[in-house]
């Protein structure tokens, strides 16, 4: 049987690791809150009294945590205790430098390592229908695929080191800019006396047609289940969006790349966070492009 | 049989001619230009002395012209001689002002009238595959409709007066927007390593799906059938998109409505034909913001 | 003496008006608005029935009015029915377009016209310390300079018909992008811990000097005379920076001429129109691009 | 007499450390480039075998490197072997983070530093006419001031620990955006067909006033002395703005403020850079937005 260490138990970690345990594996969990420790704990997880005392035992390790800088922390702490062979996960959504800089830790050690980002939010977590975007050596993936299908259901290889953060951030970036993209779109319809249906008619079933549009629309109405119809609440929230975004942004001013509507998207979320909305849902970003009614 | 007048007979307007000779309507048509004649005329469609000699014995009268001012000349020198009851069909892309204006040059004689803007470009113009975007009156809607159709095979009635236009302009912006999402999320891929197809095999499946990617993919490979694969011909050329582009901002101007990325992307097309590319097919945009290789 | 027609005596027309008549000039007036004629009046203005009887014995004829339109409908009224050899001058600030438009309305019947908008604001008007720019033939420019003599203290010739609107809206654009440069510096510098005499000190004496930073400074203190110190009562409202980056941005799009930063500052303004701030000075813009504190 | 340590003698470095000798001072450098080595020791400098040979018996360290990691990595290593009391002066230009990272490490072990960037270019360099916007301790700052004092004019102390880069990249973001303010103006202008020269007189001398407009105009003619009308040779090269608006926005996102026209305007000096011109002066942006002639 499998021993998995699994650190951090928060929104996103403690469904994972729960699913792990339901899939029939002894995981062994650690978070600094006691919060997320005592829901895992109800959910089958094995609490360690430390990253440590998790990680010594392991087949695989799994991190899911907030940002590259905890991630690398991690991963330095744990590598030197880890066993021969332990294969480390990183699930995390961070920075791809940090990515690569991590996949070296365990690299120099001779251990195989994965970076594989999620998407599918806190539903996908609970669920186990999240998609994972992987990068890593053909070798580490294959190792990780069974153990990231217990938790997902879709699990896509896309290269070498670092991978599996470049896919998620690339597509972020082109679904945060596109939600902007259909927000403008209905409040000029709105400006101009289009009604909203007759929009979504149009676009949704032609070259207008986006996932942020057909699938999570930012007006109430078309789109039953999406979150303009339940006030806004996330789903996914702005702030995470804006995240996602400036990870786009940093990656873009290391590599050398140009992204003028990823930047100027990111400068979009950020006015919304500043203006106190980074709790409600990105698709939200609608109400700051259309101003007091 | 319906006598059918139509005004600017170019390369969408020629073949949109034909097909509604071909579902057996007297076709009689005007353009300036010799070539445009000789065109429609092999097509089958009577070429008349000037447009006012096309429109006196109409039933219906189609225009398809370059710019707003074009349509509102035209139909202020045809409305006095249109025969009681003719109905007008606009189907040039043209601002949303314009559209409102002449549909009152018709409605304060008393014709009906619609705007009915197209989607598909020329192929589907040949193939009788347009989408038609229609704003008018119920009944004038419904008049026009079974003429629409031999030249279309979407007719949507989006609204009153000019809604039809509106409908357009929003997609139009939506694409313009969604297509510099795609090709900004391409070069940073490939900034930072990552195969083009695998990001292709990610976003396309997951939030960043669009139909810029999906359908009409920026970078060769992943959709054979994208201009991406040809050298970048159009297709939609990247003039037409910046003019559809400037109809939104001018609308958006207008009516008090805010686009920021709107604005920014009109912008990148705007540059990206100041530097001699209007000719290529608009998803070369990427072209700009890859720079030199 | 000469006489000299006045269309338009809001707060900018009323007091030019005003200062015609102390200069000794007869003039005679027109507004739609009662408090406005009533003002004028109070300043010396003769009031007509209309802005034809204003006109009729005029030798110099200036209006000042809110958009292009307006000038349009009024110098095609007046033209008619002005004297042999009148001098046609418009202050009002509008596009470019109109600006030609309307002097070719004078210029068909052989009158003589300037455009002249101004800048200086209210307290330029009232002061007569208006810089007016100026687009016309030399001998029309010739002509109006004694005239704008009186209500400015530098009138400059800057070339051709509509020339003294581009000279404007260029520098206007330039000031409304440089004022929310200047106010992103400032958040940067908040946000950084730096103090902002510190950032004013350092920047109004080295490159990143300008008009805004200097002499209009967006946060109380460094520039005490400068409406941040007043709660950001205007100066120069935000829903009339609007209006000017707009048409700069109309200019800019019917020339050909890309102006992205125009274009994202507009949109800028507009935004903070939208959340209710037409009212409040245009440097208020730091409020927006700060949030909530 | 003062012995100074200068690690980095560059095209910047290589001036200031010849500045110091003149001034009197023992002055003790390295750099890895051999002809920066040649050139400094032509210039008096005494040329060591490493950074830890000349920092060892000096009073004061200078450093002057390309970035942030540069200067961690050279401080780290010189820190040890300084003597007591040594005071650490960084005139590199680097982002906020790492220069309050390497304030700590001097304090850590008790030593006074000051961050220091400068502006003013290679002319300032050779002419001793620096700015230097210095953050650090008062003490550190007025032990620091007297070397200064001997490379350049002004010095202005802006607060503490990093306060002198904060300083900086909000006036060179302020400058960055600004010069394309004013790019922007004269392309509108040149399709307005308005004479540059006019535009120049009314807005240099009005609200449109700034140091990109006034004193280094980016087009040629009405600043003999500007890059523009020496082909755009620069001055400061487009790939030395690109690098100040990346480390303003780098610290925007840090910091969490907004910059919209930053971010806008680093976009465009990126692409401007992606496009080849890095060699060519900032104000040759204006070639970008006026697209092929």
């Amino acid at each position: 049987m499998t021993i998995i260490a699994f650190i951090g138990l928060g929104n996103m970690g403690g469904p994972m690791a729960g699913n792990l345990v339901k899939a029939g594996h002894t995981v062994v969990g650690f978070d600094f809150s006691e919060e997320a420790r005592a829901a895992a704990k109800a959910a089958g997880v094995t609490i360690a009294a430390d990253a440590k005392s998790a990680a010594a035992p392991a087949d695989v390790i799994v991190t899911m945590l907030p940002a590259g800088k905890h991630v690398r922390a991690v991963w330095g702490e744990l590598a030197p205790v880890a066993k021969k062979g332990t294969l480390f996960i990183d699930s995390s959504t961070i920075d791809v430098e940090s990515a690569r800089a991590v996949h070296r830790i365990a690299g120099d050690i001779g251990l195989p390592s994965v970076d594989a980002p999620v998407s599918g939010g806190t539903g996908g977590a609970k669920g186990a229908t999240l998609t994972f975007m992987c990068g890593g050596e053909e070798a580490a993936f294959a190792a990780a695929k069974p153990i990231l299908e217990k938790m997902g259901k879709k699990i896509v290889h896309c290269g070498g080191a670092g991978a599996g953060q470049a896919a998620k951030i690339c597509n972020n970036m082109i679904l945060g800019i596109s939600m902007i993209a259909v927000a403008e779109g209905f409040v000029l319809a709105e400006k101009l006396g289009l009604d909203r249906q007759a929009l979504f008619d149009v676009a949704s079933t032609s070259s207008g047609q986006c996932w942020s549009l057909n699938a999570y629309c930012p007006v109430p109405g078309p789109v039953p289940t999406s979150p303009a119809n339940n006030d806004y609440k996330p789903g996914f929230a702005s702030a995470l969006m804006l995240k996602d975004m400036k990870l786009s942004q940093e990656a873009a001013q290391a590599a050398g790349a140009s992204t003028p509507l990823g930047a100027a998207a990111t400068q979009l979320y950020g006015l919304h966070n500043a203006w106190g909305e980074g709790g409600t849902d990105f698709s939200g970003i609608i109400n700051l492009i259309r101003g007091k009614s």
